[in-house]
């Protein structure tokens, strides 16, 4: 079994860049939690040519390639990688239910409205036409975490850690302030497995500069 | 093995009312593909309690039941049952991860876009600040289906069922015209399965008015 991620071969730096960002992140945070070994491989971010698209059809990272086959979207990337450690989601069928649901509902009842609200804030107006739709869904994500500290199965899963990666994001954090869900970032990002999956994504992109700015 | 889909026992009929795209579709539509017995139960639309968020944090539907287990966000329920049927996922590693991104994709990657986009136009505004995003998605998924028939391992998986039902929005369809999307949805849509679970659907919600309109 050969794990290589794929990210891009660079990103802008800075305070507005998405070092610590990039959704490559999310599939090495779950590899160290897994303990499992990979290696990680770049693409070009200014060049996205039909190599690029025939991987990744929306022109995105991160995919994924174990041995012959090759997976995007982050999100299927993390069931994929689940399947093969128990520290990601437990072995049992009713543990692998409640973890697929609170997946689902980080990329799908969460990040769907989360996303384009900030995407339409970029033009300054954070009080947008999905603001209250924002609210209303963090809302009731609180009424779960108020009750308890991980999402399934009574333990950290995968589920946690990408509802976690898409609540992090400066922006939402200081737009929908609160305690429980606060208290819930922190938590999952405290974790070794992710402090170290945002060092190397950074080094990556930071080793890149060089290149760039050579003559 | 007990599959009980749960719904609302009511929703509003007419030109503007959702019957035929209420999302317990999703889930009427893979058991008929694969042939699973089910029953559908219902859950109050108007008064939605403490056991309905129980079930379903958002207080939505549909969640499935599979004997002790409750699982909801329909594509996390998709997902369940395809492993219960190789009418909706291939049963080789390849064939799974392929219809996994896909399933994916259809929720994180469309459906990100296009429903904010659609919550947006109900004020009158077609061309909101999602529009360009939403043709820019639709262009890389033609691409994707200008060359093949279905999304993953050249047949119909439960991707292309999540992804027709994403993309059969009627104003989502009148906004982003395509031939190569509408020959698409039409050819999901012409399935049979598809056809009675729209049927069993608006039959639900059409014999639940007669109590509503009773004194």
């Amino acid at each position: 079994m050969t794990l290589t991620v794929w990210t891009y071969d660079w990103v802008p730096g800075g305070a507005k860049g998405p070092r610590g960002f990039v959704r490559d992140l999310r599939l090495r945070w779950a590899l160290e939690e897994a303990g499992l070994p990979y290696s990680v491989r770049s693409t070009p971010f200014d060049e996205r040519g039909p190599e690029h698209f025939e991987r990744q059809p929306f022109g995105q990272v991160p995919f994924l390639t174990d041995g012959d086959i090759t997976i995007f979207e982050s999100g299927a990337c993390l069931l994929h990688l689940a399947g093969k450690s128990d520290a990601l989601m437990p072995g049992d069928a009713a543990g692998q239910a409640e973890t697929l649901q609170w997946v689902v509902a980080a990329l799908n009842s969460i990040e769907m409205v989360t996303v384009p609200w900030w995407f339409l804030s970029l033009s300054g107006d954070r009080e947008n036409g999905l603001a209250g739709w924002v609210r209303k869904r963090l809302g009731h994500l609180e009424d779960v975490l108020r009750k308890r500290d991980w999402l399934a199965a009574s333990r950290f899963t995968v589920a946690d850690l990408l509802m976690a990666d898409v609540l992090r994001v400066p922006a939402l954090r200081d737009f929908a302030a609160s305690p429980v869900l606060d208290a819930y970032i922190d938590r999952a990002c405290d974790r070794e497995p992710f402090r170290k999956a945002v060092a190397d994504q950074i080094a990556h992109f930071e080793a890149a500069d060089a290149n760039r700015q050579a003559p």
